[in-house]
């Protein structure tokens, strides 16, 4: 399918390359900035780089908009599109509506599932991509593009895609806080930060094969007061650890409750 | 070294084949459990299959506790041992102290970083063993042998043990509940439980490269109040999990204050 790409950053990269290898045409890149839009055309060529959001002359079925959530709006009212076209935005938080403005397109959501960084390949096979559309038609094309490079390909309505976002800020935004608490412990005891890494990466495995709640281990699971009190105790001095430690705590005894 | 192992569970039978294949002799194999004795013994053979506690007679040199943290105390109580053998458990969690009534012995605390599975091969050589003794000489010993397994020994003091111990509840133990809840959110929306495992993986494989904080994602880091709120509302049927969220964005936005 001949495939425009607007904007340059690493979901434009990466999904560009995945497409381009699945045997997508990709005609054109758009950008603001020449370097960035000239860097990715030559890697996606024969792509064209182009400085212009009035796309109507451009030989694409498809415009893939992959900019930051917050220029999605400046983007979506700027650019024109042959009659016809349909329009996707790669964002997990934003709506349809957000592309609902440009005239004669047919707007959806592509959303692949993953942080991307530039320098590091993914696997897009394995990546899930989101789908979203207005109509039936629409969302069979964007299904078809979509199990060329990627095999968990879901459709979502808006409400599952809330849930789902909700759900990825626990797995993935509280964790990675976690993370940083536990790197600041052992700093403050001049342990390397490297020590807990093995048991983290095997708590994580383990929280995949199994329902994390049937493996949940440590002291509150245990009911063990004790340990409870003496970690509290040395977190005396960071009052606002100390409360994410208790809630935590209290969250994971009503889930488990003494026997 | 002449090693005697008193146990049989998941630490035991990995911790017997990795000083086996490091070349070291398992002279016995104590449970309580005859079926537990004999299968470890049989797979650590040449070593003997023991019932009892009074070890004094056992051609060893190195005795390693490797029982659940609650039975310790009872082992220690029982245990009798050749004049100046070194005794060693191996949890995380007890003092150096629980070993300190068996007569005529040398007490030590062997940790192994880890969780383990029966079923599950593993590379001991990166996991971090943590050593503690009451002398130089007993810790010398000690070094000896976890080097022969491990290339990351460290000689760790009480309180550190403690400290390192409170960052692997935040890392591990807190962390498998947030995934946990997450779960729950995807079974919710009747969405797959894998759908989010590639994103989950790659936070944690990031959050090792660079300090979390730095890599820190979502709607509290970016001060998203609209985001936030949504949430929230979408929680308000699970008022814990509400707390949870609230609280973990408040400590996510006290690191990373609005710009």
């Amino acid at each position: 399918m001949k495939t425009t790409l607007i904007g340059s950053g690493n979901v434009a990269w990466h999904l560009g390359k995945a497409l381009q290898q699945a045997g997508h045409e990709i005609v054109a890149v758009y950008s603001p900035t020449a370097a960035h839009r000239e860097a990715l055309a030559e890697v996606l060529a024969p792509a064209k780089a182009v400085d212009s959001l009035d796309l109507r002359t451009t030989d694409a079925e498809l415009f893939v908009i992959a900019v930051p959530d917050a220029a999605i709006a400046s983007v979506a009212s700027a650019l024109q599109v042959p009659e016809g076209a349909i329009i996707v935005h790669t964002s997990g938080s934003q709506p349809l509506a957000a592309l609902q403005g440009i005239a004669g397109a047919r707007p959806g959501v592509f959303y692949p599932l993953q942080t991307f960084s530039k320098s590091k390949a993914v696997d897009f096979s394995t990546i899930p991509i989101l789908l979203e559309a207005e109509d039936k038609q629409t969302l069979q094309v964007l299904q078809g593009v979509a199990s060329t490079i990627s095999k968990e390909v879901h459709q979502v309505d808006p409400n599952k895609r809330k849930q789902l976002h909700l759900a990825a800020v626990f797995a993935c935004n509280f964790t990675n806080h976690l993370l940083g608490i536990s790197r600041q412990l052992l700093q403050q005891a001049a342990l390397p930060d490297t020590l807990l890494q093995p048991l983290i990466q095997e708590t994580i495995t383990k929280a995949m094969q199994q329902h994390p709640f049937q493996v949940q281990t440590g002291p509150a699971v245990r009911h063990d007061q004790n340990v409870i009190e003496e970690h509290l105790q040395l977190l005396q001095n960071q009052p606002l650890y100390q409360q994410v430690y208790q809630l935590l705590s209290r969250s994971i005894q009503v889930q488990h409750p003494k026997k």
